[in-house]
């Protein structure tokens, strides 16, 4: 055996964190997704059940449902000042006060999670969000990548652009910007309200994740037409924020347990998520799902209807033209070394 | 704010850990990489520099340059009897006694991180690999992933199957057999033995891995013709091993500190692999390297080869044959999803 216990010199602190000693320190962390959603919601709880694992119980983060503190439209506002520590959460909730947020959640025609990561990391993203969201006040760590989701839940088959025209649909972030250009009225909302909206008949249509997430939330008792791929969001980041003062004020050893566990879970997500759907996809076909493949002419409309968003949107915003230009040269390397290295 | 900090009860244990106190606990790791090849080795020294900082400086991994312990070929058998805790390992180094070892490494037409990755964590993987591997005595953690590395590099063009002829060539793993079906006289051997049978003339060509390692190495100092992309190992799966009974005798935050790591490694890993190629490749270009890609003779000659060792290790042994059987049976589920899932 090679390894030595040493004991040596006095005791400067004493942590008492064994059975009778306690010493916890609390982050009440406000999801914008339930506990229960697959990797989505439980790669959260994850993350609370192994901190805690690693620091012997000393943090103890609380995942706490959508609007158990407050609503999801106020958790970048209320861990900004502070009022609750933490977050489980999405840059892209923020595009109301940081226009460039969406290019950090998922945008039209985006990189795999390969790709996106390595932009994250080693590209530059996490810099510039870091920068975007200073003002606020917040840390973030990537804490969870999510599969390719699905395109959405439609009722009627869509074989043309035209059928889109008045279309009333639920779909996150940017597709919802390329859905507007092609005459749908669609917007981004929460699970919650988008189940609500399906059972009142306000919404036509919606895409909320994919098969495993789909499946749990009984898509297929509202539509019966399932499109792929999802062009609007081929992978995700799912991130962990907290207080700035808070982030700044916890050891070194708590702030690296949340680290290690977050990019851990990035690890983790990509592979869970990119395992569980095969059987989900089966079930809701044999609930009389119909799976579909967008044909050409309609991925043509999509990607014709994102051209005209991003002319608009790095038009309008210099730090959402500054993050597509940070993007794009990225990419184009991407691929040069992708052609090279890879098959195929 | 929404933090407490709870002292409560009497202290059953007290850890000393701040200056003054120590009590650490030393784990030698025997690396067959040195510590200074980009990602392959600087990776096994982040897992000690940040395991050490997780746990407040109570686990200290000593990471051990190839040889400094023990050679490269006991590693294994050294952390099998607790002659060395620990190493900084591949599974497929230990084909010798366990003859599937190689597919949980890297093998020819493999898949790309993520789908490999899947199969580790969600797929078997991980418990084939432990269930092969406990005659053995030891405890893996997946710990790095290795970008897709090059072909090789070869002193003259190599343009039809013939030319391969009597070539003697260092080549890793399941590579090396397939070689040998093309009638190359191939070897696997470690990156020291590789350099200087180089410089000696005993090799006429070798492949060690992607362009940031092969330039810190000087690979073009020994050939000018550098081939992509290495279809015998796509991406690779790097492991931190460690004796099974030091591993049940430390501490459960202790080991959550080294898979946390670990996995978190995977994902920092994976996205550092993709990014540092292109400016190291366009040095080696500069200094009078020609990159070339295989044409399509040549890679149904590889694919032919691969066919054949395959039938016979299959035919061999009865693991191999179950472990590819996993494999295979996990690969053709993830195609159906890929198809579905992603765009192009």
């Amino acid at each position: 055996m090679t390894i030595s216990k040493l004991t040596s010199g006095t005791c400067a602190v004493a942590l008492c964190v064994a059975a009778g000693g306690t010493q916890a320190e609390t982050l009440d962390m406000q999801a914008y997704v339930p506990q229960t959603l697959p990797v989505l919601g439980t790669a959260g709880v994850d993350l609370a059940e192994r901190v805690g694992r690693l620091t012997g119980g000393e943090i103890e983060i609380v995942y706490h449902d959508p609007g158990a503190l407050v609503p999801t439209n106020e958790i970048l506002d209320a861990v900004s000042t502070g009022a609750i520590a933490a977050g489980w959460y999405t840059p892209g909730l923020a595009e109301g006060v940081i226009p460039a947020a969406p290019l950090f959640t998922a945008f039209p025609f985006g990189p795999d999670a390969v790709e996106y990561t390595a932009w994250w990391y080693q590209g530059g993203g996490k810099e510039l969000w870091a920068e975007l969201s200073a003002p606020f006040g917040i840390h973030t760590e990537l804490c969870t990548m999510l599969a390719p989701e699905a395109s959405g839940w439609f009722a009627e088959p869509i074989e043309s652009p035209d059928d889109l025209a008045g279309l009333k649909m639920r779909i996150f972030g940017l597709g919802a910007s390329v859905l507007e250009k092609l005459g749908a009225q669609a917007q981004s909302m929460g699970v919650g309200d988008t189940v609500t909206g399906l059972n009142l008949g306000t919404l036509d249509a919606a895409e909320i994740s994919f098969p495993a997430l789909d499946l749990q939330l009984g898509m297929q008792e509202h539509a019966s037409h399932y499109y792929f791929p999802g062009w609007h969001q081929q992978s995700s980041l799912i991130t962990f924020i907290v207080n700035q003062d808070v982030w700044d004020g916890m050891d070194d050893s708590h702030r690296a347990a949340i680290q290690e566990v977050c990019a851990a879970n990035v690890a983790l997500t990509i592979a869970e998520g990119e395992s569980i759907q095969l059987a989900p996809l089966a079930q809701l076909e044999a609930e009389g799902v119909t799976v579909h493949q967008w044909n050409d002419e309609m991925l043509a409309a999509f990607r014709g209807g994102w051209d005209e968003v991003l002319a608009e949107r790095t038009a309008a915003d210099a730090d959402f033209a500054r993050v597509w230009d940070s993007i794009t040269t990225f990419r184009a390397d991407y691929a040069t070394w992708a052609d090279l290295g890879y098959l195929d």
